[in-house]
């Protein structure tokens, strides 16, 4: 027996708890709507910083000690470090994980790191090789823009279908015990690829793989979107979003009721000049750490279903004329809901 | 109770089988000392794609489905692929799982992903999320060259400290029953970063990480170098393995006996030009798929420990000054021990 149900969902019958979550996000991010659920905000992207990559590092270093000390816990007690971000090579998670004496998993899921790194922890936890693992992610502006698009100095026009890069680094550390939040079900991703080669339509690209992931969910537990107070997918954007419910219903699952885009959520998109939403590893790692932890904590809601979705594209292989495929991974959170 | 032992090692109790493996490597390495020992050798380094990423990609696709195949399996047996690769954004190994309909989570470690992917597979099926799963891992000299350092045509000249990197894949299947070589332990590795800076000479970089690994596997299990016949690091090449015994010996440990680097060992660097040896994510992939793997079956290994070790710089932190941190992860493998 194991404890995979259906074709891609894994129960996680310990429940490990998410004890802390941490967020920290630029100063756009800190004049959006989600402004007052996030534990700090920076004034100046460049955060002390000399180049906007050792920024995004950075955060993320802030981000998982801070988690860490607010789980009343110190680096030693972590067991592994689970990671990722949205730089060549990784640069922010593995620059901030060399001045850390953890050991270190480093992922790469493009946007879909906040859920891959949390699917893991979880995975970790309840396998029974850890006491405590931290799950991380980060994502800056002007580090993705150059490294994706062009360098901001070059002065671009956006498309509106284009998303905004979320500046911002969310972390959470997992423990065994006390009145947390915790982890039921892990519904891992499959790449789906439907011919998108637009890399300012991100969310048309990450949609099937996030209706994908839905619709396997729901199939491998037997639960219905009604099951869960918010469903909230990564940063599929204003346009992804509408295609998710669209494509959902198709497959018989109505989720429009109950679901939100963190991508949507975390800018007003028609005062800040976002287009068609925020995006980036930090978009969903954020809007979970800060907003929906902090309303699961006070009882608002008690399950949600996290789907960080990620658009696998490299500027080399768009440059070679290839297609963007997608990835989505899910994760069931609950809290008060007296079990599974 | 958890599985992890001391610091950084975790006990896999149920011994996952690695029921197949199966490499795939380019024409220098099909005239390297070790040509006898790989699955398929290319005659083309382009295996008639029009770029060497794409080329990249279908070397890891051809690994993964063909490690499949040999363990007489299908795509749908497999419940998770970890993978992961050298180029920028995963580009190998997100484009070859497009094609396949498997649950994958993608993983960064450089040139240490062989281990990081077969730790975590194995830390899948002894948490008993899975029946079967794949790791693997993928790297190609073209696609390497250009991305981390200088376009072929260049024709920039070679120090002696530089290696040369594989073009070659590695893929294992992981599975629960049958008389083959199994995992018993992991240790994850930590970042450690010791001031070099030189691209050309990550051996020097990498070697502390594999010393900080080799120790924490020797201490946290209370084994010896001498309860292995063969310790093979992943690609540190001649400089970085002489540096790394010579630093194990300082912390109490000599491994000079029973030790080999595969990036040594899958060329012959005196007469095939390649310096310092092999590197790249596909060294120690090909190297333990082929050379140390059937060399178990055939009863000459019973123990093995793999350690392949990743240089976490990028082309973009280098230029901006950064030092080049490494990591390793170890895995212990052992065939007709008797158990742990």
């Amino acid at each position: 027996m194991i404890k995979k149900m259906g074709k891609q969902t894994i129960r996680i019958d310990s429940k490990p708890r998410i004890i802390s979550a941490f967020s920290i996000v630029g100063p756009k991010e800190g004049e959006g709507p989600l402004k007052d659920y996030f534990d700090v905000v920076v004034n100046d992207d460049l955060i002390g910083e000399d180049s906007f990559e050792k920024a995004e590092s950075t955060l993320l270093y802030k981000a998982v000690t801070e988690s860490i000390k607010k789980a009343n816990l110190k680096e030693e007690n972590i067991d592994f470090l689970f990671a990722g971000d949205l730089l060549n090579q990784l640069a922010s998670s593995s620059f901030a994980a060399r001045d850390m004496n953890i050991p270190f998993f480093g992922l790469y899921g493009a946007c879909s790191t906040m859920t891959e790194s949390l699917s893991l922890a979880s995975m970790a936890m309840d396998g029974g090789f850890a006491n405590h693992v931290v799950a991380a992610t980060s994502s800056h502006f002007s580090s993705a823009e150059r490294q994706f698009r062009f360098p901001l100095e070059f002065g671009s026009q956006r498309p509106p279908s284009a998303q905004w890069t979320v500046t911002g680094s969310g972390s959470m550390v997992l423990g065994k015990e006390g009145n947390y939040p915790y982890v039921t079900y892990v519904t891992v991703g499959k790449v789906k690829d439907y011919g998108i080669t637009d890399a300012n339509n991100m969310g048309a690209a990450m949609a099937p793989a996030a209706v994908s992931t839905l619709y396997n969910h729901f199939k491998d537990t037997g639960r219905n979107p009604k099951d869960y107070d918010v469903i909230a997918t990564g940063d599929l954007g204003k346009i992804g979003k509408k295609i998710t419910i669209e494509l959902l219903k198709d497959y018989g699952y109505d989720i429009s009721s109950n679901y939100i885009d963190c991508g949507e959520e975390i800018f007003d998109n028609e005062n800040q000049g976002t287009d068609s939403g925020g995006s980036g590893c930090g978009c969903s790692a954020v809007v979970y750490c800060g907003y929906l932890y902090n309303n699961m904590l006070s009882g608002k809601f008690k399950r949600v279903l996290v789907v960080s979705t990620g658009a696998l594209m490299s500027p080399t292989s768009s440059l070679q004329g290839e297609t963007i495929p997608g990835i989505a991974h899910a994760v069931a959170i609950e809290y008060g809901t007296g079990g599974v």
